[in-house]
This record gives structure tokens, sequence and C-alpha cells, in this order.
């Protein structure tokens, strides 16, 4: 018997995206699944991202309640955003407290959520207090990643951004960001561009 | 009178531009000035990146030998690259220590950079040790953002992309990365892309 | 579609301003509420501050009783600092257990806030256990900026003091702090100003 | 006898700035002299800042240099400011490789400190490499007091700050600052302003 | 009298394992018992390893779950693997939350361990937030062997691996390892065997 | 033209392998010579390891100097681990000044890298001082991904083992470890083995 | 209206004084109440030391069971100290947990401040685990003067004490302190004495 | 025989004392020797305060100047600070770099020492950069316990400070501080007094 | 009236020991009351250790149960050791979780403290955590000093038992270790004796 | 080939201590040689203790010259303990810096090192500057065992040591402590005692 390889799982999930609002959870009210018909594939073909239990004292209350109601009805973050008409990274920031959501985004949370609108809007913060879900260096391998570029790259990052710019830095505020997949004959690549301005 | 502003400083160096070769360093051989002279726009319209004294003790021996030669000639990591046909990042990555450079690089810097080649090939490390350069947080507050954009949206990032590829990470090793400017009605704005293997 | 933009949400609780005294609380007593009456620019026309719950076990039990009152009133720390006759630097420092608060102090947000006055006066410490709210150096990209500031200009700021003082410090303690919005052509500026006793 | 109160120093270095070109260094050209002749007050009377040894392996190469100059010649940060026509922090953020010199800067610097412009121009870094100086938390007690009321007042300027300005920061980069003297019959008070863009 | 020696204690839960369903917990269904009399050597002749509860904080909901039931039922890891078909340390790093359970493994999980199955479900994180178990350096001395073993001969491996390899790293992502026993007459050994992509 | 890839570059030292005593050296004594004829393979086809600059500091003496041999006669850990009798991270680790040394690795180490034996003898610690090479964490990716095993699998590995043998720890001391290379389709594996005494 | 200015605040609790046994609390037993009419200046005419919530999971149960009483009798430090026959200092160190308090003390400070002497006995360690109530550097500015003075000052007292006693230590557990307060033309000044066993 | 006592040590530099300006050392000009006979008691007859080695890159130029004086001619802080009429405390301050020197400490130090006036007036900072001698915690066991000291009875000190002066704090700048030895039956005690403006 | 000296609390808990039995708990069972009549020297004439509310959650169930029901009999560990025919250390080790008890330590146990056997064997591991009761580097005074031994002498015991016993180390696992108490005319003398495998 | 094993390498330097003088160094004065011909047996038959050049910068002046002086004549702390009549651990204190060295010891130190008197005495402090030899948590495995011993068992020892002695601390100064080494059927045990007054 081969010792464990961990990533050779990749059929778990999708079964259970079939049934989505099975067994697990008690269904929502009627006219939210009617809106769910017309969005099957909204639903996730992979495993979706839910809250580690020893995250939430790090985060603001409407965390665990959004991640609670997109964990039952088993929604991706791409799902969700498309019902806001926001980038999926945004989505995920608003459901890790990083990031503004507007009154427009709380009453689409609600409703596609399935979350009564005043517990949302008492729940998520006016204005975010940002950078605390996670102590540096990160110790999640996929994050860590992200912050070995900073650590290798950062002076060569630095010495182009400044013969392109001059002098000055590139906003991390002023900011966007977005996670695409490619796939060529090596295999499945992800991209990740940050955009700020100078 | 205004308290400084420490960004409003942009015609610092275009002007030494126009005289590279000028009163800091002796002119080098022949054959690379007529080099030069068919490539007048690889030389800086913008302050070129140095290597600050304090950073030496930490990179190769080839480090402070590649910046020197970058700064007498007044050269861009941008003309340098294409020289070398490589992406701008990478030759900055060979000059702070971080990435490898083949011996083919080693070739082109050496006649780019006017270098002894075995000097060159004795000083670049043939496997970089990478990382050490920088300690983090980043104190520099350009390197801080880079920096931030991972503290704030590491999570984020994780749910989008476990969502889209299911567990696992992207390599930051399998990896290839740019740097891009782009301008807009509001300004410039720097767009990094990150590409990394899944 | 575009990736996202966390800061384009300047509509958001503008509206919610209209009616502070809404769905998401019970409204106070009547005396409070005409009191209300007449200062109704008191009221929220932005986002305002709110205690994020992962903060609530670094601070002294007044913390989140004001707070708490504070949001259900959709007060800013400007209309309270009004009916106080401070500063909102220091009624938000109040607010985070960093300042003192005199008889007088606790008295009026006993009233502005309608808190009863033994709460009040039981919950807020007489003399502060101060700067313990936050860890060094800062999450928080806003807060972050300030610590940059010293980190980048500390010695700078000592040198000039240094010369114009003589040898001593600036105190912290014996010191006044306050926050201003100035707008010209290129913006809004915000403007701190420190000063403190040599 | 009494044991020691280390600020009963005040007459220490203005006998010395009576004759500022005196024994410990060759005087400058006959030019320069002359200028000084002009702006006599230009001399420190109160000890001027000096560069600490400890510290130079943490600087750019023209920091020694600056601080050399500026020793040899007893002026404050204030005299050679009024030269460059910029402000005092700004020239002692130069000094420390806390901000950019322009070309016009270092011209002015050159021709003030008796320093030639080729070594000046060498080795002032076209574009700081910023944050290096100082470990925090920053153990020289006029630094720390500064770092004490981010420590202190952090969240209570961002409470305040969100509210004026809605979500966001300010720049510590697009970013002045200045310090001023003001005496009233409590004594001298240091008074700094910053004024970043929001 | 001589001090202690921690390990003479080799007898201890041998007894325990002859009845492992006895006082301290409820027998389980007659479906449970019954298939494990098919397996007896399941059950562990040496002390298992159970759950700290100081550690518990930092573990998703699932592993108080999975070591309860298996700390009831006196099962080893190498018991588990066995009916899951897989690795003893994969199953391990499940327990802990540091490894992907398939829909397969949970299945078998709940069988094994007689945990309801949607329970199971609902806790295991479909995708871990990994390495947040332990702070570095590790504290507990079998753990801090590891940590030493890679502090001392770090360099060495980089230095072998580079040579037999080239540039690159090991993946401990798409990797896999096993831990085994080896007796000679100098004693036992401890194996541990790691196998990462390059 | 396509971003960097930094791990394209196989090519690189395989040619300067022909012909390793070339320009960079002084071509060592003439019995050196003759007896690399016999071993034409010990020559590296692959990048060899050096050593950083930035490492020389917290080494033995002996480090730069069996580093600079090694360099000089381009020769792999695994060439010299042939001559020496035994495994090459051994030798490795010697050359990192983490492992003992013998009296006869000594000797041949001076015969082998053509280094007088008064010299090595005076350089080579008797017994190391052990574990300093490397900060933790470590920066570099490669031996970051070791750190990360610990980390993510350290309570795994430490429930299996103690299953295994009962309470106790794996020796780092009384240890030996090996790197092996495997190859599949999926392409090349690196295999680190470690045994340790229980 | 000028910024806040956080030390003006002199008259607060004063009048809180005059009638300490008011509202916030029910009135001990009349022995009790008998034996405060005796010590009337016993009761604070300051803000009197409380427990800040924050600390509470850092110190004996003894500690909240302390301070609570005293905050509800309102007595200082001095006074509790008069009742015990020991100073102020070593009594608050009691309540903080950092010093023996001996059968005598705990009798009178059941008597003192009302507490059943059974549940003080109990909660109060007989023998303290001392230094966990502070993580160093502190944070609040008035315990940070202190831990400066050691920082700047430390050499200076380990060069005299060391030229007046020779090698060796002064004690900080054969030890006593004592906190005094001069008045001169100046102000105030706290005086803080050290005394320890060499 | 007995394991070490490192404390049995006093008789040992006495003797020394007795001749002190024999053979490690020039003597001084013929002025000076002669101003030391009328202060024979000056000459240590303990072991002297030295500066160790590895304290130097932390300092300012002037303390390796000082102390190798204050060697040569084998003298106490006592004797010193006794010729410049100002506490021994403050002296060693000025040594170590963490007090200002006046002009008058600068002419007598000069004298004292017999180091040239101009020397010392360059190399002796008109401003410490305080607090960079020591990192925190110290590890010096003597500099420990004063760390000590602030750790376990910080708040202490904090509770009854804020009961005799109110909030606010005890300035470590507008401070004095000295160090007394006193002899009683059970021994020698040092006594270090604070004293700083509230 | 003299500062507080902690120390001279010498008879506190010598009476309390006399009743050992008495208010703050309830007499245990008969068979438990008589074979404590045998052991009347097991009673502590000292206070005895505690465990403080503060460490619990760093600890296994098993503590507080432990140092409760030791509490409640007013045993130490002298004699609880007795009981258990083992080292005093290893029995307090026990306590804290740190030793491995076996199921006759455990038996013991129970009957000696009264507590059901099941429960005791349910919540003390199998297998122990170890080293999480403490950061390092620790805070109390008492474990300070053997910190502070390793940090002093650590080089010198290396170069000692390197010499002794040559390359290697004293294992602190196959290690057995004591505490002694020896009285000469100087007084008390604490003996810790380690002892471990080479 | 197996793995290395790097304990297997005990006849290292016995040999070489068969002709100690030899090729490495110059052999000093007659009157010395004559002296060592009476300790035969002080000359090391195992590898000795030497200086590793990374830790030079951390340690006094003294200390290479004293290790420089012990490899060349290749002896152990013991042979040298044996000249001086003291502990051989208190020996390798003073060469690391860590001990006061008596002028007894200087002059012994002298005699047997054939060091030059003067070089002795104005290298070695008169006053430890202790503790700074080493980082903790230290890295060597040999220190870190007895740091972990401390980690492991600090809490029992505290418990065990209150109740033989009450509170209180073990003093780490009025201290002594030897190594020892025994021989049973198992092996070897390094036996380490600690004696400090209480």
């Amino acid at each position: 018997m081969p010792p464990f390889s961990p990533f050779a799982l990749s059929t778990r999930l999708a079964s259970r995206a079939i049934v989505p609002a099975a067994s697990t959870f008690v269904r929502p009210s009627v006219a939210y699944t009617v809106s769910r018909r017309f969005h099957p594939t909204r639903m996730a073909s992979k495993p979706i991202a839910t809250l580690d239990a020893s995250l939430v004292s790090r985060l603001p209350e409407s965390s665990p309640t959004l991640f609670e109601a997109k964990r039952k009805l088993n929604l991706t973050f791409e799902a969700i955003a498309k019902e806001l008409g926001r980038d999926e990274v945004a989505v995920a920031a608003i459901f890790y407290g990083q990031a503004q959501a507007s009154p427009e985004d709380i009453k689409k949370l609600s409703e596609v959520l399935n979350i009564p609108h005043e517990k949302l809007e008492a729940q998520i913060p006016p204005i975010p207090d940002r950078g605390r879900t996670l102590d540096m260096p990160p110790k999640d391998p996929l994050i860590y990643r992200l912050f070995e570029v900073v650590q290798n790259y950062g002076y060569a990052y630095k010495g182009v951004l400044n013969e392109k710019f001059g002098d000055g830095i590139m906003s991390a505020i002023s900011f966007s960001t977005k996670v695409e997949k490619e796939t060529d004959e090596k295999g499945d690549w992800a991209v990740i561009t940050l955009r700020g301005k100078w």
C-alpha cells in the first residue's frame, strides 16, 4: 500500500453538488428555491470554501453567518458574485470581513443566502477592520506561496516598478484584483492579477 | 513655505539620461559603446534602480557587480531584458540573486554590462539561495503594499482558488510574473500578474 | 466584468442615516428623541465607526456598551463630541478605553447615548489601561500608514525636533491631537495634528 | 549632591556655534565661506543633529557623507532647508535616505555642504529604499513617543477618519509633514502635522 | 529511591486493550460490534494517540469528534487506515484537519468510528486550512526532533537535491509520506520517508 | 514576450563541466589531476552547490575553504562522497559545519579537494556547533518545503509514531538520512529518508 | 474648540468619594461599616485603581474578587495597606497575584474588603506564579516608562553597581520597593525606590 | 574539589589598583599625573567597569574612547563623577552614550581621562540616540533583575502611582536616578532611586 | 513603615496544615481518611503548589482535576510521590501533563487523591503532548533562573560534555532528574540533578 | 552504501593528541614545555572544544586568545582546571566570558596556556557581561536539550522547590554547577548538578 497522496480526491463533492439542498440543511423559502432553479450552474461542482471554526474569533459577526448560509446552499463565491454583479474575490473578501459591502451588496446577499436583511445589516461592519484574519507568515501552504512571491521577488518588483513609474507606490487600497483559471497542455494555471493606482 | 511632498520630483534623472556615460564612470570598450548607439531608448529616462549599500551583505557577490555596472551605464531592467530576451522582472530577480541565470544569460549580461565573463560566471550562484534579501514584514512602503495584499486578501484568494481548482496550491516556483503599466483618465495603474501551475 | 474595486461604495449608509432610528433598534426614551430633533446634523451621513467583535476581549467593559449605543442611534463621534464639548478624537479614545473620561463626560455620554448613568460609571475605567487595543505593527491599512510614517520619518523628526528644542522629547501624554479634513482641486486631504509639551 | 538630571544642559553648543568653522574641520573653499557670511543665522545655536556611528550600516552611502559635512559646518536642517527651498523634515529625510532628492536638491546640497557634486550624485540613491533606518518598536524615547501615539490612538484615528471620509486610508506617500514650535505660558510645544491624500 | 525515568511504562494500556469496549464508553450499535469481531488486531496494544484538550481551539470541529470516537473504541490510526485503504499518516492528518478526506473516506470513517454520516460530513472541512495546529518551533520533543533535522541539515539537503535535480524544489503538496518501524540488534528505529514531486 | 519562468535553465553548467579546470582557477598539483582522470563521472553535469557569500559569517572557517575548492574543481557532493566512502548528505553536512568529520574524512577531503592537510585540520571544528546556518522559518523555498512538512504533519507523525513505539522520541542525533531520485511517468521524485533510533 | 487634552480631569471621582457606599453596591455588614467610620481618609479622593476586564484571564481567581470589593468600597491601596500594616506596593502586588499573602494578610483583607475568609483563602494562590500579568514591552505608557529606564540606563546601573559591590547582582526577590510623592516648586515628583540584597 | 562558585573573587583587582598606571598603558602628561596625586582614593579598589568588545558596534564612537581611557587609568565612575560634579550614574550613562554631556562635562572628561579635547568633542554625540545599547529582555543577569522588577510589579506601580497622582505618567526623561550602598547585619543592599516628574 | 519584603511570610500555611481537612473542602470517604491517619507527615507544613487558573487552558483535562484534589487534601508532591513509589519531580510532571503516567500510577493517584478511577484514566493523556505549559523565556522568576543557567553556561556545558564524551548529546528524554535540599551554615541550598543518557 | 551516521567517529583526534605540539603551531617557551612534561595526561584523548569563528563577535577579546592557545596545546578544560584548582565548568565559563576570573586564575591561565600575562589581564573583562553568547532557543542540539528540560519540567521544578523551601527562588548567581560522567550497563550517562542558594 503506498503512502498517502493528499491530492487525488477530485471526485468528492461533485456528487454532493447534484443534490445541494439535501440532508444537511432545511430547505429555504419557496421563492428562493424557485430562483435557484434558474441558476443551476451556481451550485458547486467542487468542494466549496467553508469557514474553519478556529478562525471565527478573528472575524466580524457576519462571517460565520455568511459562511453557514453559503455552506447550507452549497454555493460558490462565483455563483454569489454573479448575483451581486461583483467580482468573486471581492465577495470572498466581504465574507472574511476584508472589504466593504454596499447597501446593495447587503440586500442581494440577504436574498441569495436567505438571511434576514436586518441581521445581515447589523452584523456586517460598515467599515472593515482589515488584516486581522491572518497571522504572517501564513501557515496555510496556498497562502504561503503568495507570501513567498513577495519575499522572493519583492525587490525585483520594486526595481521594475520604480523604473516604470518613478518613485512612489502601487496602492493596495485603490486597488482591484481577480483570479482566473487557464489551461494548457501542461495543466491548469492560476492567474492572479493585482491592479493598483500608482 | 509648505511642508515637503516627496513625490513632485519627476524631472530628476531624465536630464542625466541624456548623457548616460558622463562623468561618474569610465567609458567602456568601443565595441560596447557602438552597440549602445543602436539602442538609445535603452537608456533610462527615469531614475533607475540601484543597490542600497545596506543590502549588500545579504546578497551574492554578483549583485553589487551587476548593479554597479547598470548604474554606470544608466540602464533600466527593461533595456537589459530586451538584450537578454527575458522578462524584466526575471532580470531584476537575477540582479538580486533570486532567480537562476542560464549560461546564455550570463554571456549576454557580460556583454551588455561590460563585465568580464569569468568574473560574472564565478560570482553568479549556479543555484540561488532565495528569499534572504528581505525581512518580513517588509519595511519599504512599495513592497509592504504587496505584503498587505496577501495579509488582507489571503483567505479570499484561497477560497476562490480552492473553489476553482479544488484542494491544492498555486506554485510559486513553477511560476511566472510580469509588471505592466496602464494609463487611463484616473492616472497610471501598475498591473502585476502572477501565473502559477496548480 | 471588471475585478472588484473596494472603494466605490460611497452611497451605502447615507440613506440609512435618513431614518436613523429605524428597524434595527428600539427607539429610546421620549426625552432623548426630543433632544435629537434639535441636532439632526448629528446623524451620520456616512458609515459610522462600529466595534469589531474580535476586539472586544481587549477592551474595557464600557467599550461594547458605548459602541452598541452609538450604533443604535447612528451617531458619529463628531456628533457626540459636540454634545460633550470635547474633541472627537478624545471621544473616540474614550470609546476605545484609551483616554480618561471625566464625571462630566460620563454624565453627558449617559444622556446622549441613553445609557443608565450607573452602568456607564461602573464600566468606564477611572484610569485607562492604555495601549492594549492594538498589536504592533498594526494590520489595518489605515492605522499602518501612521505606523509607517513613524518608521520612515522617525529619525527625521528626531533630528528636526532636537535642533529646534535641544535634547528632550515631545510628550505623548501632555498631548493633544485633532483630525481635520481639507479639500482642494486634488481631492480630499486628511490632516492630523499632534501637539505635545516639550 | 543630587542625582543627575539629563536635561539641564542648554548652554552646551551655543558657544561652539560662534566659531563653527573652528578646529575640528578644514575650512572649505572661499566661495562657500563667503556665502556663509550672508547667512550667519544659519549656524546652529543649539546642538545639531549628527549621525550615530551605529546607524551607518543601515543607511545609504550618502548619509555619512551628508552628516559629516553638516557637522563640520555646524549647520541645522533648518539652515540647509532654506538654501534648498524645501521643508526641513524633507531635508532630514534626505539625509537619512528616506526621501527622494531631486537633481536640484543634489546640486544645492553639494554647494551648501561643500561636497563634490559627482560624489553626492553617485551616493544618493535615485529612489530610496525606505524604512530600514529604524527597528520597531523604536528604542529612542523621542521616536517611541510617536510610536506610542499610534499604539494608543490608532483606532481612535481610524474611527474619526472613517466617519469623516468613509472607507479608505490616508496616504503616507502622497503625504507631507512639518514640525513647528509653539510657546505659551506653559512652555514649549512641539506641533507635528501630517497631511495625506485620502 | 532513584529519580524518575519517564520511559519505563511499557505495560500501561496493553491490558486496557484487552477489553477496549469497557467501562469508559457506552457500547455502540450491534452491527458495529459485530464488525469489530472480525478485526480484533485493530485494537490498540499500546497507548493510542488522543487529542489534548488544549489543542481543540486550533482545529476544525471534526477533530474532537474523530478523536473522541477513536478513544472510545481504542483504535489505532493503523487499524483505521486499514479500513479506509489509506496510509496511516494520511489518516492521522485527516484527524488533525491537515489533509483532505474524500467522500469515500468520510463514509468509511463514519462506519468504523460509529459517527453519524451527516455529522461527519458537516464537520470535516471540504478543503483543509492547513498548518495551524502547531506553533513553530514545536515544543513537543518528538516533533521538535523533526524540526531540528530541518534546522541542522536544511542546507545539506538543498545542496544535494540541487545537484541531483538542478534548481527547483521538492513539493510538499504533491507529496506522500509514511512511517515505518525497523528493529535491529541496536533496538527500534523509526523510519520516515518523504517523497515529493520535483 | 512572455513573463519569465525561472526553471527552464537546465543546460547551464553542463558545458562548463566539460572543462572543469578551466579559466577560473589555477590547476592543482599533477598528482591530483591524475587521480581525477580516473573519475571523470565525478565532474558535475548539473550546476553544483556553492556557498552564498552572505552565509559565510555563520559558518566555521572550513566552509568557505571547502566550497571554494569544490567550486574550482567543479565537483558534486556525490563525487566527493564516493571518494570518502560516505553518504553525500553527510558530506554536505560536513561542508556546512553540521556534521563531524573523522581524521580519515579530513585526510581524504584534503586529497580530493587539493587543500593542505594542516589547513583543513585546523579549520574543521573537531565538534560541530550545530544549527546556526539557518534561521527558522527558512526563507529558501526548497528548505521551507521541509519545514512545511513538519508544520503540517507534525502531530500526524507524533500520533503514528507514538502508536507504533509508545511514548518516546525518534532521535535526531543517533540518526541517518539519505536523498534519492526516483523517476516515473509523472516525472522526477525526490525521496528523503530519515532513520532515527527510538 | 481645541483638540483634546487627556489630563485635565482632576475633579472626577472626588465627589464620588464623598458617598463611597452609594448606589453601585450593597452596603456591607454593620461591623465593617463601623470600622470604616474611623478611617474616613481611607476613602479615595482620586480615581482608584480598578481591574481592566481584559486582564482577568491572566490573573489568579483572587484578583477580580479583590478588585471588585475594592471598587465597591472605593478604597485606595494606601487605605488597605494601612489596615494590613504593609506597604501599599506590596498590597497592590497581592491584588495582581505578584506577591505572597500571609495568613494574617488574608485575614485582614477579608475583614477590610468584606470578603468571606474561606473564599479568599481558596482563591489567593499560596505561592504566586509571577510575571504573567504583563507582556513586555509594556504597552501602557506609565509602565513603559519604567521599562524605558531599564532599556536606557541598564548598562549604566550595571557599571556603577559592579564598581560599588564587585561582581554579582541585586536581588529582585530578596527585595523591597516603595513609591513616594514629593512636591517642589516644579510640581509633583514620583519617587520609586528599589532596595535589593546584593 | 567542589564545583565552581563564581563569586568568591573579591581580592582580584585591588592589588592592581595600587599601581594603576603600570605596565598596560603609557603614563599620561605630567600635569595630569600631578592632579591625580591629590585624589588617590579615586583609584579603584574593586574591579572597574570596562566595555565589552561585542558592544562597541552599538555605541557612539566616544564609548570605546572613554572606556579605554578609564581602563588605563583604572578609574571608577565614582571618581570621575567627583571630578565632574555630577552623579556617577549620569557619568556612566554618558560613557554608554545614553545621556547628554555638557561642554563643561566634555572639558572635564578630557582633563580627567587625558583625552584630546577636540577628539572627545567630535566623538560625543551632541544629542544621544538613546536605548540602542541593550536588547530587551536583557541577558545579563544584573540588568535582567531590573527588567524583572518591571515585569512583576509593573501593574502594582501603576495602581499605586495612579492613586497618588491621578491619571498620567512618571517621566523617564525629566528624571533623575542614583545608586547607593547600604550595609546592615544581613549584608549589603543596593538601593536604586528613580525620581521622575509627574 | 518599611516598604514590603515579599519573603517574610514563613508562618502562613503551617497552621492551616494542622487541620488540612477543614473548612475549604468536604471530607472524603472514610476509607481514605483512615489511610491518611497513617501518613500524617504527608500533610504539608509549607504552602503547597496549586494550579494558577490562567494556566488551565494550556494543560490536559487531568491537570485541574489532580491539582484540585491535591489542594483539598493539602498534600505535597513528596507525600503523593511516596504513595506512588516514584520521584516527586516525576509526580509533579504528571500533574502538569509533562510525563507519562503508568496504569499503576493512575490507580494509586486515584486512591491517594480520592478521584474516581475512570475519570482519571479518561483525563490523563496516554502520551503527553509535552512542552506547552510554558512560554519561553519563562516569566516566573524561579523558572527563569533555570533558563538563565542554560543561557549563561550553555556553551560551557557543551564544551565540557563534548570533551568528556566526544560529539553527541545528553538525552533529555532518556533522562531522570531530582531535587534535593541541603543546609549548611550559609543557609539552604537547592540541588537539582539532571542525569541523561549520552 | 548506508546513509551517514554522524556519531561513529570516536578515533579522530586521539592520535593527534600524541603529538600535541606538532605542525600547527610554534612550540612555546622552554619553561612551559618543561612544565607540560609532568602533566602528560592533560593532553586530550578526545576532540577538544574549540571556538567557532561565527561566535567571536559575541565574546570578549579574551575568548579567541584563550581558545586559540588551548587548541594549539591540545588541552582539555579538565586539564586546565586541574592547573587552576577550579572546576572545569568554571574554566569553560571563563573561556566563554561568562564567569569572573580572579587574578590568580589569570596568572595560572597565562602560565598554562603560554599567553603573556599583560595581554590576558587586559583582555579578560574584570566583570563579565553575561548571557550574550547564546540566542535562545539554542540551536545546537546539545544545548537545546538543556533548554528543553526547563521548558518541559519548569513548572514541576517550581512546584517541588516551592513545597520544599516555601516561596522564593534558587539563585542562579550564588550558584555552583558541575558535570560528571557515569557508566553503567546501559552505557554512559551525563550528570549535571546545579546547586543554588535559596
